[in-house]
């Protein structure tokens, strides 16, 4: 862990270190916010992931998530959203390869070399994080878009490992939308039985825990309605009873202005759990 | 006034728009945060200006202020830190030319035909958000860097314009320092008697109002002993009664964490002195 930046913010400081990363097989950048009270304490973590095309800067310099993190005295933890490096395996588009890692191990050649986020973000990340920070194993999960896919799906496979997780605008039925048809087709292959253990519409019928989904959506977002499609999540999670809080957020729209206007909520919530409060 | 952007943010809305520019004969673009109050009722305005190479999108997408303008019920207006267009003046240096326009008015060539951001925003663009948006013409202002140079300036050479003045990491004496000795130079010709027009450390001596100077600095700012010197602004206010306060912040440095680390509180100082509270 080699820290590259280092800022003082709300008292705490926004760091960003470059690692090796053995899963991934490359560097890779992670940003970490520490609150004051980590000076004093171990303080649990909210890990976020972010969506297709950003790497680990856009939620720490765009959510303003620091504020609220300093209140309730969370760390954030904010990796990249794909492996890195110019021996990775790459696409031209926006939502393929190189920031558009969809949190999941790919299983097809090229991408089955390096793409292996969901070990990631699910063992190394966190065992790095708790090795090297001043944190406890008390972990809670969110993010955007692609993230918000990645959080729900992490979340629902991984009973006991979070103590809450909530999305902003996530992708939740990506075997059924343009984005996930395109990404699991690439990483996956063409067998959609295989899709069906990275798909939250999916895993919340069979979940181990019954971990309450907070969802917050934007009724104005310009994906709403062909890539993100939460009614699909909230009607087989009521068919499954796993408790889901869908709030459809007049006016807001996909990008950073929508989180920052909510992500003091989420914190609020994940530090009530992460606390015991 | 064309409207390019428009976003829900905290309740209100987050604007850009572009405008055709009299004074710098150029096409610009302004962003404008309405607060939920906005649709109610006429709000007051805050000023922003930015620092070297910003453009009107740096402080709406990484200040966080919004949340603040929202509580208070104040509009933020940021603009772009020059004239634009292709056939504006420009130099390869970061630090003159598009992205560095000192807040002031060019009275050398190539530079005068664009340069007049003073111009700009002191006379036109409040005429202009007060035609088209909802709000009063009770104005504070306040910036970054550059545009805390920009902020105090322009409040100490136009008593009564403003309520209230306040600055983050200021350039206060630019005729002595490397930034501004380069722009001056170039903007204003090599007569240092003309560069005391756009020199706070020379204006606070002789201001028509006493109007408190409220500023923060990191002490760890990189450019604090070489381009900011609050100090010298500090030696002169005090010697003509001028209130200052300066707060010196441990630790922090001269970027955007810095900002939203202590935008809140400088918010809620405009709102008090702007809604007489």
């Amino acid at each position: 862990m080699e820290r590259i930046e280092h800022r003082a913010c709300f008292g705490g400081w926004q760091d960003v270190y470059r690692h090796r990363s053995t899963v991934l097989g490359c560097d890779m950048h992670v940003a970490v916010y520490l609150p004051p009270q980590a000076a004093l304490e171990a303080v649990p973590v909210l890990y976020w992931l972010s969506g297709l095309t950003c790497t680990e800067q856009n939620f720490i310099t765009k959510a303003g998530a620091q504020r609220y993190a300093a209140e309730h005295g969370l760390a954030l933890v904010a990796p990249d959203t794909s492996p890195r490096g110019e021996d990775v395996a790459d696409a031209e588009a926006y939502d393929l390869g190189k920031g558009a890692g969809f949190y999941l191990n790919a299983t097809v050649a090229p991408w089955s070399q390096h793409y292996r986020m969901y070990d990631y973000v699910v063992d190394e990340l966190p065992a790095l994080i708790e090795a090297h920070c001043p944190v406890t194993d008390a972990r809670a999960i969110s993010g955007h878009s692609m993230g918000g896919h990645g959080a729900l799906i992490i979340a629902l496979k991984n009973p006991g490992r979070y103590r809450s997780v909530s999305a902003f605008s996530p992708i939740v039925a990506p075997s059924r939308v343009p984005w996930g048809e395109k990404a699991f087709s690439a990483y996956l292959g063409d067998d959609r039985g295989a899709w069906k253990a990275y798909d939250a519409t999916e895993l919340v019928k069979t979940a181990g825990e019954k971990l309450p989904l907070l969802i917050d959506q934007g009724d104005a977002d310009e994906f709403l309605h062909t890539q993100l499609r939460p009614d699909l999540l909230k009607t087989e999670a009521d068919a499954a009873g796993h408790p889901m809080i869908l709030r459809m957020q007049p006016s807001y729209d996909h990008s950073y202005y929508f989180v920052a206007s909510f992500i003091g909520e989420h914190i609020k919530c994940h530090a009530a759990a992460l606390r015991g409060r």
